[in-house]
């Protein structure tokens, strides 16, 4: 008899079916009734046991045995899904004879995170986590939808690399056949040289930080969703392709994760057609005359301006997401574009989520003698990007492209208190497990 | 004026548009004439130029020279999609004035494989270069979408590993915050564990061998297409989804890549509905028989066998894969199911395309006793691997899964005969640039 899920029941209302799972929860009833709740890939099922030999086969199992179950489709207006099994027999795939570190039964996981981290590999069984890491997964495949559709080719470039070169701090060191190499912090170099062969390419790929910071905000490792564009008019092109991303991605999710959305009680942020958007000097002016906090002058903004200006993207255009543009130029790296009318800032933005950064862009240089002033600027020499400087000697057209966080995004979305939740097996300094 | 692809010309007939790519080739004739072949993301047009202004807007560039044109669609059969560009004007976007280190508008790029490697920011922008790159990315997605549609969830495991836990050897050891960490030689373990939360799981990913062998078929860094699933009957049931995601993966190439795989002349692999198979002691027998060489006994396959193999698969059932089943336990690591009926072989597999090894699969143990008694018969201690086997302690199905080099599938597919031709930057024992 071939498997049906757990979702599938009401295709088989009378029929007898062979399903298959973990046990997610047994009740011993007084009256020796025994109900067991089975999860499988698509949901979870109920399933009442009578029959005092299938009661007996179950002796001694506890939660997340895996089971094979025969039985009967029911109507029970009072169980999920409207349907139920009855008169089931079972077959034990895999006894569970210890207890959990932790209930993962339960519509809260109360164990601690560290705790909960410790033992993610069955803690992420519970379904308010696997929610999570679905709605991620949906995340990337919204991701590649948009651009795909858009012309975009997926590239994959190196992880390990040569040269700490990016920026040359927070970079992990690798014992490289005895040579010292590193791990990529971004594929920023790669994909710029990759717009000179396919124009548009994206990768969605692992990042290494080694930044020493231990906070809520903070993993060493995390997924990237990196795009990169040429032939624009300036960083607004890229903004307007970013725009359409996160609409798709939002969408993708909508579409294929109502049930996940519905369990985190997420609601979708809202993201009209065109996002607002704020010049950097005038986020600060605004700041100033609403706000009272004269940051006018700073190179950056604190987090509690980005909620601000979150705040007032909410309030004045109904959307959770802003953009911040025009970055002065001492806060971004040298690959990036001038404002043309005024160099002391840059064609670049952020993308605030909800007031916090999610995603970071813009335009960058694309001709060689405008790369060498900027590294002579900044006292850096071109040995250490030779390779990437090429790339600008052979014809380069005007670029840009943005970075989006996956983790951060989801954080963001379901509203979670620490990013840690977001990655499956998060790497921090002090996690190294699982 | 919007941008127009020079595929979309015939769109256009007649009308004047505006085109932006880079200078694939300029022949200057001596009747003083132009001709320009634009290369963008869609292909290659031809601009034939005559006024002596817009001659002169040319002078001195080179070949990559990134521009913009105006100009008229003309009919000219001779003209490669049959359309051309006359009476244009030119934007120069980047000059290049430097020869480029090797041509790159030639059908075959003569340049040595290093020599190409060095400069291959540039060098992948040649349209053979772009093509083997382009059938990637479509291989990468035909795997997603056929394991999308059997209910895989995607997953991103860390890449940076506390314990070198699967094998000990060849993994590369990074310097995290003053410990010792590792690069994931595979997904394996998080794979497995990811099968107790979401039943079916694939991940696309880079890998880290630090095997010091320097031959045209390694890298130390590529692409693993990882899948994993529980609730199999046995390694044949792996089998079954691995054919549907070959075919799947092929489908999507010739659906989305004729341009590509013409300009490579790949001719699609025969891949019938069953592959083939033949039992590993049976495929020894076979070669004894008639290639007349007495492999029996022996724990593993020489390449020539592999070969051999392959060359039955083609003449007998016409098709260029072949399964290899129920290799020796003694070759296959510690979490390999063996044969129940004859514990000496496995319950794995290896997939051959066109006689060598592409997949190698199989179904895992999936209870906590049978690990601890292979560890122990392999002398190895629960305590490197505690984390992993916690997961079996807390119920996991039958299961099992497969894992197929992404640039090897290439270099097979396209006949490529170094498997670094099948990486953007590939990364061996003495290359990490650029």
């Amino acid at each position: 008899m071939d498997r049906v899920l757990s979702s599938e029941l009401a295709l088989h209302a009378g029929e007898r079916v062979r399903l298959a799972g973990w046990m997610h929860r047994i009740r011993r009833l007084g009256s020796g009734m025994v109900f067991v709740h089975l999860r499988d890939r698509s949901g979870i099922c109920q399933i009442v046991v009578e029959a005092p030999e299938a009661i007996a086969s179950l002796d001694g199992l506890l939660a997340e045995s895996v089971i094979e179950v025969e039985g009967m489709v029911a109507v029970e207006p009072q169980a999920a899904g409207g349907f139920e099994i009855h008169n089931p027999t079972f077959i034990v795939l895999s006894a569970v004879t210890d207890a959990l570190p932790f209930p993962i039964n339960k519509p809260v996981i109360n164990a601690h995170l560290d705790t909960f981290l410790d033992h993610a590999m069955v803690g992420l069984r519970a379904p308010s986590k696997q929610a999570i890491f679905r709605l991620s997964a949906a995340a990337a495949h919204g991701f590649r939808e948009a651009l795909d559709a858009q012309g975009f080719t997926e590239v994959t470039t190196p992880k390990i690399i040569g040269t700490a070169s990016e920026s040359g701090a927070n970079v992990f060191a690798i014992d490289y056949f005895g040579r010292q190499a590193y791990l990529a912090q971004s594929p920023q170099f790669y994909k710029q040289i990759m717009v000179g062969v396919f124009e548009r390419v994206y990768e969605i790929g692992p990042v290494f930080r080694a930044e020493p910071h231990q906070t809520v905000r903070h993993l060493n490792e995390y997924v990237s969703l990196d795009a990169e564009m040429g032939f624009i008019k300036d960083h607004t092109t890229v903004m307007a392709v970013l725009m359409d991303v996160i609409r798709g991605m939002l969408s993708y999710m909508a579409g294929h994760c109502s049930r996940e959305l519905e369990l985190l009680h997420v609601g979708m942020p809202l993201a009209p057609e065109v996002f607002p958007h704020v010049y950097f000097p005038d986020a600060q002016q605004w700041i100033y005359e609403h706000k009272g906090e004269d940051c006018r002058g700073e190179p950056d903004l604190a987090p509690q301006h980005e909620k601000w200006i979150g705040e007032w993207a909410k309030e004045v255009h109904d959307s959770d997401f802003v953009f911040v543009t025009g970055y002065p130029m001492v806060k971004r790296p040298f690959y990036t574009a001038p404002n043309p009318k005024d160099p002391r800032y840059s064609n670049s933005f952020d993308l605030l989520f909800r007031g916090t950064e999610l995603v970071t862009g813009g335009q960058r240089l694309n001709r060689f003698d405008d790369y060498a002033r900027a590294l002579e600027a900044r006292g850096m020499t071109q040995d250490a990007v030779a390779g990437y400087l090429e790339t600008f000697r052979f014809g380069m057209p005007p670029h840009g492209g943005f970075a989006i966080g996956l983790e951060r995004f989801v954080m963001q979305l379901v509203g979670l208190t620490n990013l840690r939740e977001a990655a499956l097996f998060p790497r921090d300094m002090e996690r190294l497990q699982p």
